[in-house]
């Protein structure tokens, strides 16, 4: 098998971690695999360069902090490849110019245009362990660019796409997806196959295990991808299409995202396109709007509700009040959202009422609703989230057995 | 004027640093000069790095260690140029491989084989100040390389040569070339201007401020070399051809050196080729030998005499002793080789007699002597060597007034 294995900076955040990284490498090879690594910087250096930076300018060009910020990954690579030598492997270090990473010249947030795979493809030929630095790539000039957040996993995925890996295996501290967040519900259990539409879903719900970009991007290249620990020899959970996983069960798991607060404008103004205006507004400010429920009150007048992360709730505030869209302005960051995810929720009704009932049962007030083929969402009080969690977890049977 | 600036670890070693150099370098720009700067990595980095690659393997692959070191200089131009950009002037960092710098293959010691100036000559045209990570280039398989110790002074003399720059300026933490060592005698001088040869004998007898290869490839370019200090606004010392000199001192300096050990044979055996084989064995334990003084004692049997480094003694001991090649071996490593430098004692007699009759009257033995065109050195007493040295600066009159 050719296995992509990508650890971040966690995973080689010291150098005891980095020599545990390559006695891991150094098994998979044993094991008969050919191996290409991708190393994220050691944690802390990224946000130490970006502080030097910051020290000169508030707002550095974005092509030196490219030069700046693709040293860390340069280092680990070099480092991890001294390290599988030393052990008798015959190791290598990549740059992403040497991995044939090409991008566009968006500086600071490139994406990935295309790998030139030759020199990868000799290498592998060759036996040798490929360690490449994530997270860069270069321009069409010729200049080193970087990826932006989550870099490091897009260079895995897209090298995997590329050189048609079997398995993208992405290390981090967390060995893998659950059904939901084990701090809430003890008996999360870990999801063994989950396809990539539900990982979205997780995923911009607020799941912090991959990034959307990286999902998306694997699901195009139809990579298969394991997200799992470092630090342990658990399994992980693979993030596969939809067909490889044979026994799909309804509900996949559930997410939950307190970083929401609700905009109530009663009595809005009877004035044509208001509406149209309060959302343009508010996209022209980066404010991203999630859920929206409108509705006609008792006397004849139009309600809007809507919600915002809550960290823009300030912003959105502020808008608002200067629109005068609406006679009562109300803003509740007291709100959070618990979403149901699965794909096989598409085939099988009944997974919304089973959610309402449970919900009401436990007394909780679903305030806002909002559905996809495989998602539920509600907001609910962030009082009872957990408990709507835990409750949901339990209804649709996805704890672990005891 | 095009000037070449380069800056050494001490002067970019933390951020503030780096802002100063930032301001040196804006007031050379608007003196209406071009500028082209050359930088280490901060002071440190690099020393960390080389402790990180050492705690995996005793004898890491010199590629990998290249892939490592080559990032402290990145660092230092990117941050430069930021620094550089906020104060509203245009600049742009490169790396080795973009500014064009070609070498050999020899990872962690390689040596430039050529510069391609298009890159640099287009941004210059630009009006634009270039940041070059120095230390560093690429070879002909486009793998970085790095130049090994001094390596960011032959960046900037490379450059400086290749693209006919007017003057190469060396900052360091010392403020020039000194008639002698300020600390042994504080009248000594910095010397305006001196040539390459002068300077080669005064590199290779110890002085600190530039290593040999640089001044070679300055003389070999014909590269006004300035060396001059960062923290400072003073003059430096200019180091050129003889030509450029107008009124050249028969004595420029004079030079000490205690890092120098004696061994003593006597009565050397009488077989033929016995000084051969000694010679040939130490050279072949890359032992350097100095000075050699042969002489045939009172009953007829030859004596031998040569100097060491004095921390390669202990190998030298040991190698004399399996070579079993005279009756007597002795060792003194409390001994100094004091040298007088100067392109003028080419035309002048009467230097070397001045320095014996010097020594003689200070009661200071001359134990050995070696000259060239431009150096005479003797070995003395390592406990008389200050005064040696004093004493040669009096008499060629090298003080400053006072």
């Amino acid at each position: 098998m050719l296995i992509v294995q990508k650890f971040g900076g966690t995973s080689v955040g010291d150098l005891e971690r980095i020599q545990n990284v390559a006695n891991r490498v150094a098994k998979s090879k044993d094991a008969g695999n050919d191996i290409i690594v991708v190393v994220s910087a050691m944690s802390g250096e990224t946000n130490k360069l970006i502080g030097y930076a910051a020290n000169f300018s508030k707002n550095p060009a974005a092509k030196e902090m490219d030069m700046l910020l693709s040293s860390g990954e340069r280092v680990t690579s070099a480092l991890l490849s001294i390290a599988l030598q030393e052990m008798g492997y015959d190791a290598i270090s990549l740059s992403g110019r040497k991995a044939g990473i090409h991008t566009d010249d968006i500086h600071t947030s490139a994406r990935i245009s295309h790998i030139n795979t030759d020199n990868m493809r000799e290498k592998i030929s060759e036996g040798k362990i490929i360690v490449v630095a994530g997270f860069q790539g270069i321009t069409a000039d010729g200049d080193v660019s970087t990826l932006g957040r989550g870099g490091s996993d897009l260079s895995a995925v897209a090298i995997a796409g590329a050189m048609e890996a079997d398995l993208c295996e992405i290390y981090t501290d967390v060995d893998g997806v659950y059904t939901t967040d084990p701090r809430i519900e003890r008996r999360a259990k870990k999801i063994e196959k989950i396809s990539y539409d539900e990982m979205l879903e997780f995923a911009s719900l607020g799941a912090k295990v991959l990034q959307n970009r990286s999902v998306e991007m694997a699901k195009k290249l139809n990579v298969n991808l394991v997200t799992r620990s470092s630090f342990t020899e658990n399994e992980g959970t693979l993030i596969t299409k939809e067909e490889n996983i044979m026994e799909q069960p309804i509900v996949s798991g559930i997410a939950l995202d307190k970083n929401q607060a609700r905009v109530s404008l009663r009595n809005v103004k009877d004035e044509p396109g208001i509406a149209a205006n309060i959302f343009s507004t508010l996209a022209e400010n980066n404010i991203n709007v999630d859920m929206i429920i409108q509705n006609v009150g008792h006397d004849g007048n139009a309600n809007l509700g809507f919600t915002v992360p809550e960290n823009e709730l300030e912003n959105a505030k502020e808008i608002m009040e200067k629109l005068n869209a609406a006679e009562d302005l109300e803003f509740d960051s007291n709100i959070a959202k618990v979403s149901i995810v699965g794909v096989g929720m598409k085939n099988h009704s009944g997974v919304a009422s089973t959610a309402f009932t449970t919900l009401a049962d436990n007394g909780i007030n679903i305030e806002m609703i909002s559905t996809s083929e495989i998602k539920i969402s509600m907001i609910v009080d962030e009082k009872y989230s957990e408990l709507a969690v835990r409750s949901l977890h339990e209804a649709y049977n996805l704890g672990q057995r005891e």
